[in-house]
């Protein structure tokens, strides 16, 4: 049977590790890592993410400045937001909630975001430094980083092992495999257009699912032993829930659990990990910003 | 036996179609694009690249740009000659040819250029714009686009398809790997911390050699009817050479033209692409600027 990886403890720990730099910070400079999150609209599921990174906030004594737009609010007027953030010496960084309503440019209003501030590590010079030897972005995209950790801390060695990076998003699988491929694993980038992905997958000592299709991945798909991050969250029927639905990976946990040598859960694998490094992120953006301007 | 590549005949029928383009950008604008190659020192390597670079654009009608600088240029003079060629609207190319004398530091050079001039397309942004889907860089890195060039040419379907990249510098490995993903194939990206590279190898239906490892892909590591692109140019002792050397490349082409459905020589293969991608690069650069700018 694997070790089941506990997202939420090793969470937990990142989190009480980065309340401690906070509460240094703020001793020795009377300062704290401040973030925005900007939100536009009413979205429920918006509303709930934005919600928890807000809490996760207050609990770690980092500074939360909430922007919450009108779904009509025009894309002048975001980036007008966005800009007076950037221009805040007490933010250090910001999240615009994706998505963002139909009439609004995603892209034109990310890219405003300044380099600085971008601890969602989305912008394409961050990938690009990700991508790079010899470069470092200034933040790793938060999802990515989850995954690393949740092996890291597990005791996975990366160095020499072969990966399947499953999905190749650009704030999941891609970034994930190029940080891979920075941990000197040898890398396999597998997607929908990939004929045969179990033959592919059976071979990896390190698999990494961000594809969002509900169960994909078989227990016969995984080498005995392997290392499996689940990075799909994905809602399916259950009648005998009181929602009528349930949370599932992309793996099938029941099977894979028995192959595997670690593997995280769905929920409580990943997902606590996710808010954790946009917190991480935060602090680090907060400790280069203060560390330089004092 | 393998349809041997011919990269000269290739780069050849690209090329006339650059001098059709700028023969057309000519009549209609009474414009050419410009490149301009700058070179520090005297590296004997360094000015036959230079050399061929400035020889080829002359031969397509392309204006050459020559800036030539002292070894002990300071990297203040060379930044500023890069500030005068971005400031030049008849400059719409600009080259920096490596490797620099140590006194300066490339990266900061390199970043100094204009990207809407960078022909090299190794600005971090570029190469992110690269990895991400739904993003385009302004140009593709000159090697890795031969590469994809040459596959295209021989009819060689890349969708769906396993590649294989033998090395992962930021110049052709990397850029390689993205461009293969993007075009949809499966890729793994193999590297000196890969144990038993040729059993990943022999599975692949394309496979890009850029390791700089004279001849270690064996004829038995290709699986048969493989496309075969070899970027290695690694010179060998040879003493029935008048030169005492010879060039090989990172595959053993004796060895693999008996396997492969397609392979490229070394030379005569990638090497005459890349610097017709270079060329090209130039004309987009240029059509772009001069069609935004008329």
């Amino acid at each position: 049977m694997a070790t089941v990886i506990d997202g939420k403890a090793v969470a937990q720990t990142i989190r009480s590790e980065i309340a401690d730099e906070v509460r240094q910070l703020s001793q020795k400079y009377g300062k704290v890592p401040g973030l925005a999150v900007v939100i536009v609209g009413n979205r429920k599921d918006s509303q709930s993410y934005v919600g928890m990174k807000r809490k996760a906030c207050a609990e770690l004594g980092i500074k939360s400045f909430d922007v919450d737009l009108p779904e009509q609010v025009s894309q002048a007027e975001l980036i007008k937001q966005v800009h007076q953030l950037n221009a805040n010496p007490d933010v250090h960084g910001i999240l615009v909630q994706l998505p963002l309503p139909k009439h609004i440019n995603e892209e034109e209003v990310l890219t405003e975001i300044s380099l600085e501030k971008d601890v969602d590590g989305f912008h394409p010079l961050n990938i690009g430094k990700l991508a790079m030897k010899g470069r470092d972005p200034l933040f790793l995209p938060c999802t990515p980083k989850a995954c690393i950790e949740l092996l890291q801390r597990s005791g996975v060695s990366i160095k020499g092992k072969k990966a399947v990076v499953v999905g190749r998003s650009n704030i999941v699988g891609l970034p994930a495999s190029l940080l891979l491929l920075k941990a000197d694993a040898t890398v396999t980038i597998i997607h929908s257009h990939t004929s045969q992905p179990e033959s592919i997958i059976r071979e990896a000592d390190i698999v990494i699912a961000a594809a969002g299709q509900p169960m994909m991945i078989k227990g016969s798909w995984i080498k005995p032993g392997a290392a499996v991050i689940d990075v799909g969250t994905n809602a399916v029927d259950d009648p005998t829930k009181k929602s009528g639905y349930r949370l599932v990976g992309d793996v099938d946990f029941g099977e894979a659990s028995k192959v595997a040598g670690w593997i995280t859960p769905v929920p409580g694998g990943v997902g606590p990990m996710t808010v954790t490094m946009l917190l991480k992120n935060t602090l680090d953006g907060a400790k280069r910003y203060i560390e330089q301007n004092n």
